[in-house]
């Protein structure tokens, strides 16, 4: 017998017809010989919701962080006791449990919560029983405040995970209203196609470049406990597209080179011109950027120039999330002086193109198909990055979108269908 | 310093103003030097939206016990949340509890869970600490099956009852949108009167006779634990009734012969005719009524009549619950020929008045006075019930205004102004 996790997003479980929906489903994999928890998230815009109720009574509703996650937690209670109901209505046994009687221990920060340990032992007893034990997402609990927490972005796709980890689960199954994992974003590049497998690194690096399929947090705690993970559609049968954490045994499959494509349109560039070249000015740069709490992603540092040694400077370009652009220059413009820097230059339109493959490892000649592609294209090239798998680039914004269109046709991923629409999976 | 519990209704936190006018209240209640612990309903029709949704997964949802309560108790999680956060927005520090985190302890039974215990740990904790203590009402926690529960009718006054008893507070303040506990139902008698004070006994007659401004449940636990309540508006700096259940010390003030006058439309009357008059059969009906899962107010029983000893019949008639009627009349239709009665009278059309007062016990002449104003209104007596501290007689549904307010008159409890007007408190 097999257990299965199935977490289901907000759009999955939006309204009664969908939750009716979700537990057929569900049930067809327990009498299918499975056993099965699910994982669910509020329904639709309930979060939203509440968040406006706060602020009806509130201008400032997050600075009762503690409150604000036991108002949150209330949309996950409704969908998972509303889940529970329309299964036993359809004839089969389930339970629902909070975050906290799921045994989901964290950290004691409110609204951004750490998973520290997971204790399914009611969620066992539950499938011993033979009952469907659904748990809400999103959602656990402080051990040494015993107060209530949520886990911030992505936390319904850890919570499957970390569940799926802690039972030993054969499959963790992601539903959202996507069939899968394709090689682009879709509503870019209507060639792409669905992946039937990809490898958990690799789906990591996508993650982490934009793509918005899965959570990075909860493909991070997939290829840490060495989950697989299965992408599918909630309306559909597709089988998706299964992230596994280790290669099936005897396979003799080999990587592909290239497996997908990633953009983002959501970083910003800074740079930092004519800053003196001496030992450790980089450091306090990024110094100042840590303490405006900002995430650098990409650095690029230029040949210092200059007539004499003393007089040398350099140009220190990098990106960083764009929403935190106007905090990060203010706070290197207040520092100008100690800096010593000569000017400031800020870029909100850029976008990067990422290609990943874990076949990379083993092959070269990916980053000259990328070169060459992007040149006949006519995309400027403003930055570069590489890990072992993932090469990214920085353009225009503007120019994002043929970048990608090109490079996808270079390797060769061009489908002949035109993909299914593309959208989020939500918290 | 004194510590004060309100519990506040539904209808007092139905929207974003209302919860931050009671923040307003609650803060202002601490500032005046008291420890403040506060138990909410949930918002205005959040229950029956609740109720809704999950009609619309399910043609049973209450099939689902114990999820139906996961469902509901959200209810309170999201007022109490918001209250908190509103509390803390107006300058005060504020911390909400599930009835789970408040030491609510009950029976297993969903839907209508009784208080086992009450452990209050948190609740200390938070008031120690300076804070507003706010505590989601209607909501427990079974300690064996480690499950959420709902107390089910009275729940959230209940709820506050069992804190202030177990905090040992100095009075439990009920609020709602009416000022007080008034000598009558001010919608059927405009010149009702608020009471300044009530004794908790002839309170606990007038909820059990039918007055709807506090549940009998609450009520009973207060007598028993010696809780003082204060029934009192939300939107009203009014102080409302005070309802004792010590009498105050060195108080020479004499009890009122009549407190108040209660009546109920809810209930129904059955007739079993013609029954034989032999020991036991009387038993055999009630216990076809016990099966029937009704509880019976009144019962009465005529003289039995019949040329012989052998063929003696007897009439019995009984009240129970409007909502009760049908089925117990089946009930009892169905035992007919075990019963061997001659015939099943049902009446949905009666009405029960209650005249209350603790001065009864040591003053005569209430019931003449009673009966004398019925008389002179025209109203006829169909049953008769008395205890200690009331009269109950059942009239037609249709004459039992005009009888309320004769009998209302003729004990001298008409006001000179009208009052205002009253509703229910919710759960």
């Amino acid at each position: 017998m097999a257990l299965i996790v199935q977490k289901f997003g907000g759009s999955s479980v939006g309204d009664a017809a969908k939750i009716k929906h979700v537990a057929k489903r569900v049930i067809e994999t327990q009498r299918a010989g499975n056993q099965v928890v699910v994982v669910v998230s509020a329904m639709g815009d309930t979060t939203d919701e509440l968040i406006d109720l706060a602020q009806s009574v509130s201008a400032n509703p997050y600075d009762a962080a503690r409150e604000m996650d036991m108002l949150l937690t209330s949309g996950e209670r409704i969908s998972m006791a509303l889940l529970a109901i329309a299964i036993n209505a359809q004839g089969a046994n389930s339970r629902s449990f909070t975050g906290s009687q799921a045994g989901i221990m964290t950290s004691a920060k409110h609204g951004d919560a750490r998973i520290s340990e997971v204790t399914p032992v009611r969620i066992r007893e539950a499938l011993d029983a033979g009952d469907i034990a659904i748990v809400a997402g999103f959602q656990g609990f402080n051990k040494d405040s015993k107060d209530i927490t949520t886990l911030g972005r992505g936390g319904s796709d850890t919570t499957a995970v970390a569940l799926a980890a802690a039972l030993d689960a054969d499959v963790c199954e992601i539903y959202s209203d996507v069939d899968g994992v394709y090689t682009a974003d879709p509503r870019v590049i209507p060639q792409a196609h669905k992946l039937d497998q990809i490898d958990i690194e690799s789906m990591l690096e996508l993650a982490a470049a934009g793509a918005k399929i899965l959570h990075i947090r909860a493909v991070e705690y997939a290829r840490r406990h060495n989950v697989d993970l299965r992408v599918r559609s909630t309306f559909s049968k597709d089988p998706g597209t299964i992230v596994y954490s280790t290669k099936p045994e005897g396979s003799k499959m080999e990587e592909p080179i290239v497996s997908g494509i990633a953009t983002d349109k959501g970083q910003a560039k800074i740079t930092v011109i004519g800053i003196p070249d001496v030992p450790g000015k980089a450091a306090e740069v990024f110094r100042v950027v840590a303490e405006a709490d900002s995430n650098i992603d990409m650095i690029v540092q230029n040949n210092p120039t200059g007539v004499d040694v003393t007089d040398r400077v350099a140009d220190i370009s990098f990106t960083l999330p764009l929403g935190d652009l106007g905090r990060v220059a203010g706070a290197l413009e207040a520092a100008k002086a100690t800096l010593g820097y000569r000017d400031l230059e800020q870029d909100a339109d850029i976008g990067k193109l990422s290609v990943v493959g874990a076949g990379m490892r083993t092959h070269s000649g990916v980053s000259s198909t990328l070169f060459a592609a992007l040149a006949k294209a006519g995309i400027n090239i403003e930055m570069i990055s590489t890990s072992e798998i993932r090469i990214s680039v920085v353009t225009s914004s503007k120019q994002l979108d043929d970048a990608a269109r090109a490079v996808h046709t270079a390797f060769g991923l061009d489908s002949d269908e035109e993909a299914t629409v593309y959208a989020g999976t939500g918290r």
